[in-house]
């Protein structure tokens, strides 16, 4: 049976217009005004409200098996949280030890995943380097609907990769019409400085972003983008934090390169002052990488996104409730990094964005759903209130309030990062795959509803990507025997 | 009668698909593949070919009253070869004389626009300012469909502007909704540098560029870019043509400003060098304002296309004919200003821009017609390959091939300055209104089919920046007696 | 009878080392260690402190008649507070009114002046033009060491420049071998902006910033630049404040042009948060232009001081009492603008430049006198403590400490922008040529003891100015009949 | 016995003044006119002159063994051709092989040198790490006057420092008070660009520049400085080729960071065209590491020397003769990296630099000489025309001229890679240690003059380095038992 949105303002990344949206069978069928819907069509009431595409969360780890511990999130609850924050897509990380087979580590999250109520989809991560893991990498995106690959420049003498194993993976993406991504962090100068501060006695949580200072990303973020560059692929970068890694992202987009980059709600709205709590559990919850940091970056973030230079806003989703954070009681490289957030991105996106001018309504959608799906390549199926499109829908009255806060958050986990913010902008409604399964503070869901989303290779970036390189293939010079 | 073009591959600025789109009564009725169609309905052929939304050029001067002569061009002849060019509609000027009604003027243009075979509208000039001009300024753009006013910063003691009148109609704009657009170049400066060349006697054309040195752009970009700024005004930028206002454009949009920069095919393919020419009538055919640049500035420009820094492209397509350029013989400045483009826009920036990989095909879309829409108001309705939109269409043939030159242009004028270019893309059909005025090389046009499109005010930019003005209101401090 | 400083360590702009400095009859004769002097001369202790070259202050305005009052310190009190602090010369402005001969004011401002102690020059600002104006200039420069002129780009309706007058005057500064220097509002702006705040009925100093926001600052900088630049000009701009400005400076230094910022010290400590003082007097004591600037402008001038995009600091002292500033007290635009510091500047530059690692004790050197000295051409006459200089020095002891106040200096007005600051390194000694006129907290001067210093035409910048401009010199085509 | 350097004019980086220069027992004594002299002082004739500080080129590689063979110009013959080019002293480098004692290295290089003819010092490179690495640098810079050492970031499999081996030998740099220099690579792209341009057949010297394109620098540029920065070290890149890198050093010296930038004469006045030559031998002969440059980085590394963003200039004087370069005749990997240049540097940067007006002949001054002196904290006794300095002198005649060929040069080499061009402006004497050792086309040297000279530790950067690093040192947060 269908569904009609009624009486809403449709807001696309492109355009805002009055319109109905009918949908059947997890498709939306029609955009307009009245239009021709069958008989016995459930109605859903959209006057006064906006009609958005789902929010897409490129940037998630329920369940994640992470420094001795494992994320009070997983997939249920998580994908849960997201429906009620408009959220109906998360992109999740297959993330294989050093040494296991990438396939291996697949098929484990792919079952982990299983219990989703919300579309899902994996970036796998690439942590070493062989033949194997090459092979591995061709039969994620031609058989698995796999099109990214993470890399993690941080974390030493874990998941940390080295140039020589970005360059080969690097290269091996664009072979198979894939886009590299990385955490961009210099896990060597990480390490020193963490080994430093636990010799000066520094072990709380204020040492945390001193032992991961803005510029550690910045030279990360410039050297996976020269690498890319000097390689001729693509590289998008999650979790940008800083104005010296948003700032590389600029230069390299100035100059013609393709990068993007991604930031999290919290790195737009808190700053590190909170590493500075009396309360050692707070300035531990507040520990992720990279960490909050001083607000000069926060405004630099927010220009970024103005200006189209970041494309993407995430969470980074990592649920570690206080005992967990607790590991790390005596040595704050012990705590186990992670906020969460999916809950509450639009939301706050919306109160501090789109309220306050920073960003128009139709940029609010680009940066929380449509310029993930295009770079992803699940564009316009995802991302776009348009027929044929996967009918995911968020449903935002612009006066409703709230007041944000771990008792009411239905996020598994005891702590919110935006607790007591005000907001003004709310997802009243969601309806995921043509159905609705948030309304009146109610969430209808069934276990497993989620499905794997299989990403095509090739995102458009590509055509650009393989003429220059075909224009640029180096040619020998033609000398006469001497 | 329908009409069906069949076969294509749909490409918007956003998305590429395989799709036929019917239309009927001028309008887009249905995208996709097997579309329902009535019987009878024509069928336009366009397999192997990128079905595009029609190419809008949004700065033309056709038949204009300039430096003692009229320009050769009328809006017959303009738009016809717009048509044969994949150009669907144009945005002249109407250019009052300083003291002149703006009304008059409008009335005026509109009278010789009417004889246009292709849609058409008007940006409005300011060159002068009282009351009757704040009021007229009115009066066009709520019963005229006018939403944006021209500005030019050259042409001292003639048009020029004067910072007060920039501020008081960048003022009145804000007020109504119009965007203000400009032409940047320093009029005192270039007025110095043209009596000191004449005085070196240095008469030629080659005198040109060096009265107008990139600076004298890059000032008064940053001049009308910052006046917009503190008034909170946005700002359109005519003709970008050197890396000086390109990066005043970069660095505002960067620190959130909402400026747009338009640029010329000429500028992204031509050099200064043009002005050496040893032949009189060749250099002096090249005499345009801004000039041709050094080769710096072009990869510039392509490089600010690229990141989105710029975001339209034009051709100021307005022809003198030798004689009419022979004016200037002894003085430089007297050579009237100006070339043509409006055939060659889309076929040279599809060549030097898709095919050599600067560009995306969908980027294309978006610089040559989109981009364009959206600004001023008239997106989706133009600019967009969608159900509801005017049937305004080009079909692209990738593979076809021509030779560019003034033996073979429409274009009525004696000069081409692409002449002997080989392109590769070609506009092979144009649809207008729904009907396919050009194809298989023929024109079939009646004279005055075009039609004046009415641009509403309050085009999407205004939403954030009222917001902005909202919340920057200014605020007395109450202080008590002392 | 000589003078011989003893034990200290000589601080110059590119060196440190421990010296004695000897000097007799106004000059150093000798610098180094065990130096043979004549019997009889008197040592000054310096022991545990540094010897620099007397501070060197590029804008002062004493005894300025401006909006309707004159400022209330003279040159006498004024080059006294100069010593006291450290600073052994200004550079005045001798400010004609529109229309009257700049001969006449120069003669009536150094009349004013002879009842300096302290060591003087001055600027000539150019307020309007004609040929008497442009003969005025040649004859100060040939005649009375006069090399540099001012430009005020505000005050519409009263000494404003509009471009014509910016453009004439720079070229003649070019013929005659001097330096044009401006101060870089956009006066249209300020004038509207003024306007529309009190009709908004917001009339007290919290307006003041709000009429000239920081983009204001930025456009003139940037005209400024650039016609400098069009014409081969060297520029200078006084008291550069913002980002905007400084960025605009280092964008043209980066690009090889020659251009100069001076930065006040108040610009470098204060920030705009004054202007909403409760108390109407104080923040009307902080109004000058421009303004104090939000916090993260003072970061950017102090990195721009740092990185040398800008060479000098000022205070622009211009002092007026709180009677003085009551003429505003029902319209902001009617506040007396300007605040004091010749006697603080050194002190607080100490401070906060040097205590914090932001400058080296040569970089302070440099930006408090010899960047002066070189850019308007005194050096090594002035700012250097070396054999043949002026002998005009500082002993600065780093480990004595004050508290900044209204209640213990000796400037003339009864507010101090810097009150209850602790500052530590202090001035304790001033020689001013060859005497010791300040030591043991007591100044010990003569009225009228200071003298005029002429400064030469042609500063060493127009090494490269002139070779630029014989290169760039335009040339014709040679062109065959037709 | 004296010398007088008579009727010159001085050039010294921060003034020019006519004066002549009394020389004795190696030493500067006196500068100035009409100098009491002993009698029986040489008279060296100066009029029309310009009398400037020798030249200091901070980077050779005299006798080099590198790539399977040694360079062919030794210290002797090298320091010969530096002394007629007006350079007086040289900084080479010491380069033990991975697992090679530092100071059994150091011991083997100064025995090489000690032929020289021009003072000489040497940077250290740090090739691997450990305990005894950091050991043996404390050594050097505490008892052998060595206070650089240098990090290659290229060349894999053989000298390449990975990253934790910056972070520890800066770290290390920052204990003793010294400058850690690098060679700014990205080794591991270097190496994936070869064995691909090679498993393509490409194995000409054409491919040495695609092997290394600039992005190659750019990245490692922005990794060494952003590792020193986050160390709070200093840090100096040897031969900047390219905007990428310049733009890099640009971008942290606006930020505050104290970082430095060479570059040779060479990649300010050769392109990257040299490699397309026909003649393999000459394309050969410019194969040197990093490569030419497309002429837009030239530009930008002029502006960059211009703006001081750049402070010196260099050589890395590396010669290979025809024989030895076709070692690499089917594998260009194999071709050893290396031009000339050590005698040709002043003029060439004479002839473009100042008779171009883009520098002064202060600035001349400075990136020749002075700037390299204070950077390595030789300065005033290397780089100044002073009493007390180093009498090393250059006299420059600005009407002199010659065609630079290797016909006609000293340096040790069959070929120049300024061959055939005319300069103006040439080192008509040098005066070494205060004995006239090149006059009237005489090389008058007795071998092992040279000496080795002693540069203390702590150079002036580190006043600011110790205080930032004072007032930024971690502090823990207190906290309360939970």
């Amino acid at each position: 049976m269908g569904l009609l949105v009624k009486g809403g303002t449709v807001v696309n990344h492109d355009h805002t217009n009055r319109a109905d949206v009918y949908c059947d069978n997890g498709k939306i069928i029609s955009v307009g005004t009245d239009l021709d819907v069958p008989p016995g069509t459930e109605e859903v009431e959209a006057h006064g409200c906006y009609v958005m595409p789902g929010g897409i969360d490129p940037h998630t780890h329920m369940q994640l098996p992470f420094m001795g511990t494992v994320a009070s999130e997983d997939f249920y609850t998580g994908t849960s949280a997201a429906l009620v924050g408009g959220t109906t897509m998360i992109i999740d990380f297959v993330i294989p030890s050093p040494q296991q087979s990438l396939m291996e580590a697949y098929e484990t999250w792919r079952g982990w995943a299983e219990k989703s109520v919300a579309d899902y989809s994996f970036h796998v991560a690439v942590t070493w380097w062989d033949e194997s893991v090459s092979a591995d990498m061709g039969t994620l995106v031609k058989d698995h609907g796999v099109n990214s690959f993470k890399h993690f420049m941080a974390y030493k003498n874990a998941i940390m990769c080295a140039d020589d194993v970005l360059v080969n993976s690097f290269s091996r993406c664009m072979e198979l019409g894939a886009i590299p991504t990385v955490h961009a962090e210099n896990g060597e100068l990480v390490f020193h400085l963490q080994q430093k501060l636990l010799k000066q006695g520094i072990t709380g949580p204020e040492a945390h972003p001193l032992s991961r200072p803005p510029m550690v990303e910045g030279e990360a973020a410039n050297r996976a983008i020269r690498i890319a560059g000097t390689l001729g692929a693509p590289v998008y970068l999650v979790h940008v934090s800083t104005k010296d890694a948003s700032d590389a992202i600029t230069y390299a987009r100035a100059n013609g390169q393709q990068v993007y980059g991604e930031v999290l709600a919290g790195h737009l709205l808190i700053d590190d002052s909170v590493y500075q709590n009396k309360d050692w559990a707070t300035a531990a919850a507040h520990v992720m990488s990279p960490p909050f940091r001083p607000p000069e970056h926060r405004e630099a973030l927010w220009k970024s996104l103005q200006s189209g230079n970041l494309q993407t806003t995430a969470t980074d989703h990592c649920c570690f409730c206080a005992e967990q954070k607790a590991a790390g009681k005596d040595d704050f490289t012990k705590i186990p990094n992670g906020t969460a957030g999916v809950e509450d991105r639009l939301t706050v996106l919306w109160d501090q964005g789109v309220n306050t001018g920073r960003l128009s309504m139709n940029d609010f959608v680009a940066v929380t759903s449509t310029n993930t799906a295009k770079i992803f390549n699940m564009y316009p199926r995802k991302g776009s209130i348009s027929p044929g499109a996967d009918a995911d829908i968020v449903i935002w009255d612009p006066k409703a309030t709230k007041t944000i806060s771990a008792k009411t958050h239905l996020q598994n986990i005891d702590f919110n990062i935006f607790e007591g913010m005000n907001v003004t902008g709310l997802p009243v409604k969601t309806i995921s795959q043509g159905e609705l399964v948030w309304s009146d503070g109610k969430l209808n869901v069934t276990k497993g509803r989620g499905r794997y989303i299989n990403r095509p290779s090739y995102p458009p970036v590509y055509e650009i990507l393989q003429k220059r390189q075909a224009l640029n293939a180096p040619k020998a010079v033609e000398r006469t025997a001497q």
